[in-house]
């Protein structure tokens, strides 16, 4: 097709979608002339995984390594995961002391950590965030805050689909990106519901 | 203090108190002269709570707004936490159905969520981000992420120091911005832990 059905087929204005491709975000299309090109349906299926991504509030640098981790996924899941949260972490600019990792780790009951130090680094830095903003995190919360996430991963990491490797590598890839602002909005609903619940309004 | 010492003593450089002074974040310093002023230890404290939502990727405009509740609370910890979320919430520009809201409500056993239904117009939208992308959320999963984040709020919501009205007023609204990426990030160690348990590495 051509960039005008791509546009009314996507729902995008010729703009963004000349935009990703300005970015790298979008492959080029097939040239037909000097000044035009054809698009298939795998350009309108990427184009609305961009959609997605930038909707879920990821940024275009952050998209193209997303991309580029779906379209050249390395063999294990564990890589594949490590991929996926690089390209969505906050990237650590600042040292986290390792006696702070192992501090954590002994806190999260972790034996084997060294794995892959950067993770824990990166939950070391939110809580010295709490800690420099005044805020005191009651342990009774954290640990809810680390069982609940354990709970989570086993319930997403046991429904990777395995026997499909392109649909595993989407679930683990998008699931990474896409599922926070999932995972924030229920937390806010949850919020709400357990405040009527704790303080119910004034009848 | 002078802003030199203001400077040295929260460790950041002059400009950026300055940009805070400008944008409003910070309140302006007693004058002294035409060209000085002089700042306190509430100063300081603020400056630490801005940069500390700063660094938890909060934006200016909004760092502005979870300012502005924790100056003037509401009385009420659902109102507050309300203006917390407000604040820190995505805004949503697009309209959600009112069936697809209440699919919502009913696939998560809500019967009252008419209260505030922008929290669950949220939910809808994250979903619908997901769908568009071609991920496809195992029920399952999605059974977990909720009765996850009920079991959050419901510690969350159980700690608030009801005892001291301005502790409670920083714990509800710096909880609600600052937590997010803790979150996110124990997530992320949780799903690592979670695949080398599923797929252990080759020895």
């Amino acid at each position: 097709m051509r960039m005008a059905e791509l546009s009314a087929e996507s729902g995008l204005p010729v703009a963004t979608i000349k935009f990703y491709l300005r970015e790298g975000l979008l492959p080029q299309g097939v040239r037909t002339s000097a000044t035009q090109a054809t698009y298939g349906d795998a350009h309108l299926r990427r184009l609305r995984v961009i959609r997605a991504l930038i909707d879920a509030g990821v940024s275009v640098a952050r998209a193209r390594k997303v991309l580029a981790t779906l379209d050249e996924p390395p063999d294990e899941v564990a890589a594949l995961l490590a991929e996926a949260h690089a390209a969505v972490a906050p990237s650590g600019e600042e040292d986290v002391p390792l006696a702070e990792i192992e501090d954590l780790a002994e806190q999260l009951g972790l034996q084997c950590w060294t794995h892959r130090p950067e993770r824990l680094a990166e939950v070391a830095r939110a809580m010295r965030t709490l800690r420099e903003a005044g805020f005191a995190l009651p342990p009774e919360v954290m640990r809810t805050y680390w069982t609940s996430m354990r709970h989570i991963a086993a319930a997403e990491i046991a429904e990777i689909p395995v026997g499909d490797p392109d649909e595993a590598v989407r679930y683990v890839v998008l699931g990474t990106a896409l599922v926070e602002p999932l995972l924030l909005a229920l937390r806010r609903v949850a919020e709400q519901l357990a405040t009527v619940e704790r303080f119910p309004p004034n009848p």
